[in-house]
């Protein structure tokens, strides 16, 4: 199954300027140039969606000065030639129209289209050409306008005509989740999502029934969560209510809800779920570890200290075909549309 | 595929004192009673060998002095019911003879058998009956006599005659790497081992070529290194030269060995692995991260950056039948044994 290893410049390697020879990601400064490679696909910006962690610094930085702000970001991206702050190291994504695909482009973009990017702004060459005037610097939606630059394995989602655009991002933001769920799940297994009222996690519950789960066991940590899940019938057909930190209690309940798993797949933010994500699951079992909180040397360890044979998964954001899936289970799922709606909203 | 939940007795919880309900490993303190249950094995413990770091520190905590070093392991061993420094939460492993079996213990040991733990002594329930007299605390290994207990899901390996015990115990340390490597290669592919001079490195390079593995890539940070290897003939079919934290130069050098790999096993514990693993493997492919310096996070989010379509394990120590494996790979290559003499003896 050996196929080639991917040009260095579907990777941008060919616009990184300092230092060279690392991954953009890596890299300090890009060439921003709005003259694109055969295998590029140039984007009209209208909206950078910053990072959280990078927008929350940028504010107590200059205590909410929406001159000071802008500034920030603009002095950012005309050094840098992406917006990536150095500080938090993160970046956001961004929404725009196709504005010129090269004819060697593999991502199957055409002029016009409307598209949010799938990769961070770590990585994406961009130039800001309207100062922000628009921006009031009070929220990390940064109306603008601009050019960015898609390299041959950036991934970029065409934004579809029938549904919100918030409503999209919000999926979009997520969409690995019940991708790697879907492509793990065996017809007639048994399915644990940890966090199941949450957006990866319904998503991910959803995946799993419609790639044949015989059962969905999901996992909330209070009964609020419970009766939001309990009101989005159908999308699980076991609640739980457990705290995902106690690996016994989590198992025992787990088992009483017709567990162990065979699929276990872990979506919550929170640090400690690996020994209950192991110990609820089958041995011979699966567990796709979502959370950015998962300390990998708890799950190593943990799963030898329990003799648990079990695959453990690194939760990888892409999977071919991911967000056009994502999309398609919300449209066609009632329950699991109404409970992003209500979380869209808040 | 759905199998039973283990019983709590076999996870050791009913040797939980304090606090109760947790798992032995994340207990203060457990009842190290030599009364075994049904399901328990009693073993009369040799030698003690501690893990590394805790060892380090109880050496700099008393000053290297011998008497209050081994006063210290006694109080922990005493106070806690097992051997966990409380400072570095970690432990070692033991070595010793079974003495009782019970009748429902799944380990398949008999009275008289030689072994080593392979499940970590922060779990294991231990006395010390000899004041540790023999033991000159200049060192990590610890003769000693005292009783220990294993739970049914504790994993013990018995130690065979035709192998020197510090070799044996070399090669199960690190036994985990070369059985889920041969899980996940199959025929004709092309495995990538970083740090293939290493233990669990030429193990698992061995591994995969047995597996069936058209051609093995080793990875290695230096010209001394890539001469052990070149010594050992047949352990691999190409060495690589690399440093493994960059990204770029190491997937252009595993390219031009014949790469991109469909198996990456990452061996090495140095931080900042994770980007070059990911991009020297083909899209499709796996990466099995047994180092403990890996990143969760750097993993997750350099998939996404790259748009690789990667697998990524968590390598699990545990794989049923790991050990025997492993001696198995070590008797029936002699390059293989060579290689783990020259390190042992260092």
């Amino acid at each position: 199954m050996t196929t080639s290893l991917p040009s260095f410049s579907a990777l941008g390697l060919h616009r990184v300027l300092d230092p060279p020879g690392v991954l953009p990601q890596a890299a300090w400064r890009l060439d921003a140039s709005p003259v694109i490679a055969p295998d590029e696909v140039l984007v009209r910006v209208d909206r950078l969606n910053l990072d959280a962690a990078s927008y929350r610094q940028l504010r107590e930085t200059y205590a909410g000065d929406p001159d000071k702000i802008r500034a920030a970001v603009l002095d950012i991206i005309a050094t840098r030639g992406k917006m990536q702050n150095p500080v938090t190291g993160s970046g956001g994504m961004l929404t725009g129209t196709v504005e010129q695909a090269g004819p060697d482009s593999p991502l199957g973009l055409a002029p016009g289209q409307r598209i949010a990017t799938l990769v961070s702004l770590t990585l994406t060459p961009l130039v800001i050409t309207d100062s922000l005037y628009r921006w009031d610097g009070q929220s990390e939606q940064v109306p603008c306008e601009g050019q960015a630059v898609l390299f041959a394995r950036s991934i970029a989602a065409v934004l579809p005509d029938d549904l919100p655009i918030p409503l999209t991002l919000a999926v979009m933001d997520v969409c690995g989740a019940p991708a790697l769920t879907r492509r793990l799940i065996r017809p007639g297994a048994t399915a644990l999502v940890i966090g199941a009222a949450g957006k990866s996690g319904s998503l991910s519950a959803v995946a799993a029934r419609r790639a044949g789960a015989a059962k969905v066991i999901g996992v909330v940590p209070t009964e609020a969560e419970a009766a939001l899940l309990h009101d989005s019938e159908g999308l699980v057909d076991e609640i739980v209510v457990a705290d995902a930190r106690d690996p016994v209690g989590l198992a025992a309940r787990t088992q009483a809800a017709g567990g162990p798993a065979d699929v276990t797949v872990v979506c919550v933010d929170v640090a400690g779920c690996e020994g209950g994500a192991i110990l609820s699951t089958a041995q011979g079992g699966t567990v796709i570890f979502f959370s950015m909180a998962t300390s990998f040397s708890a799950a190593a360890l943990g799963a030898e200290g329990m003799a648990a044979d079990v695959t453990m998964l690194i939760g990888n954001g892409y999977v071919p075909g991911h967000a056009e899936l994502a999309l398609d289970l919300l449209r066609t799922t009632p329950a699991l549309r109404a409970l992003f709606e209500r979380r869209v909203e808040r």
